[in-house]
């Protein structure tokens, strides 16, 4: 298809479908939600799913804590109410990716079904797939990378996931994955799969 | 940049970029910010310059009241403070679309410099494009396509822009646009020419 130029574009009454931009990008909207202890392994799945998608020229965009944290959600503390609202944002914006066409990949800890399960909720079905990304609490704290859990053990963090404050697992999760038994890139693939079977990679 | 292969996907170390993602989309991540006058005409230009960048395979998503007001934003009120977070919040998500490569559109009436500002400078340079929709109040008023003015001039909308709460023009809008003497169309095209002589619509 050759490119148009301003002076000679058409238009039409009523606002672009999302089915029209899912034409455009080849794809459908969707949210990739996953969840997981700090360590889990979310973020770098994330990070070789998106590459992946972007190899079979798949628009992805990933939310986590570096765009999110500093951006939208700096107004917020950790009271139950602003870790409520803090997902509740993020599964606002996730909600607005998707509705523009987007694979959007939420790498959250999102430690409580209440709010994982309210921004499913707010979505139509099949367009919310969550992903949890499963390690046992010995091996997040055996990993550690940033030093959290060790300072969440000395108290010098509270109301930590896994240490002080709970971790409730997804009861009704589209994929599981077995962090201590898969490598990333094989997670990665395993939620390529889903995708690809699911028809979220054609229009 | 190490690079590993596996089956037909292949990856490397780092995240994608946003300029592996505009590469991607053919485009550069932009924000067209409409601001003016309620019935001053933001949302059906941007619905029509939407259109036209669809037209010429260009991603582009609109942010306005009817996906905001009741998703992400449906816990504000009209406080000042309200307010002025209400466009703290667009501005944010605006950035996030920005930075996936997407042309995102925002249609609010965003009357304060201030609130305006700070979202420009949460941004790089040519990242924000001002669109100052331009309206008397006279004329704003007399199409009134929701009686909105009428029932602000009857005191049953209290702290309505324009009757009793100011709209402040921006002072450096990228682009002014006439309502009064431009038929929306043109109005589109004339942003349309600039996103083309700016190289937004090139990766």
């Amino acid at each position: 298809m050759s490119e148009q130029k301003a002076t000679n574009i058409t238009w039409h009454e009523g606002s672009v479908t999302r089915d029209e931009r899912e034409k455009l990008l080849g794809q459908k909207g969707v949210t990739v939600w996953m969840t997981g202890l700090s360590a889990s392994g979310k973020s770098t799945i994330a990070v070789i799913l998106e590459q992946m998608l972007l190899h079979m020229k798949k628009h992805a965009y990933r939310l986590d804590g570096d765009n999110i944290r500093m951006g939208l959600n700096k107004n917020l503390g950790f009271s139950a109410e602003d870790r409520a609202e803090n997902i509740r944002r993020i599964g606002e914006v996730a909600r607005l990716f998707t509705d523009a066409g987007v694979i959007a990949i939420t790498s959250f800890i999102s430690p409580y079904r209440k709010d994982r399960d309210a921004v499913r909720a707010s979505m139509k079905s099949g367009e919310f797939i969550e992903v949890y990304v499963n390690v046992s609490l010995e091996t997040a704290e055996m990993r550690d990378p940033k030093g959290l859990y060790k300072k969440a053990r000395a108290g010098q963090i509270k109301g930590f996931t896994g240490i002080d404050d709970p971790y409730e697992a997804p009861e009704k999760a589209e994929i599981v994955i077995e962090t201590e038994k898969t490598k990333p890139e094989d997670a990665a693939k395993q939620i390529l799969s889903h995708l690809e079977r699911g028809g979220y990679l054609r229009a």
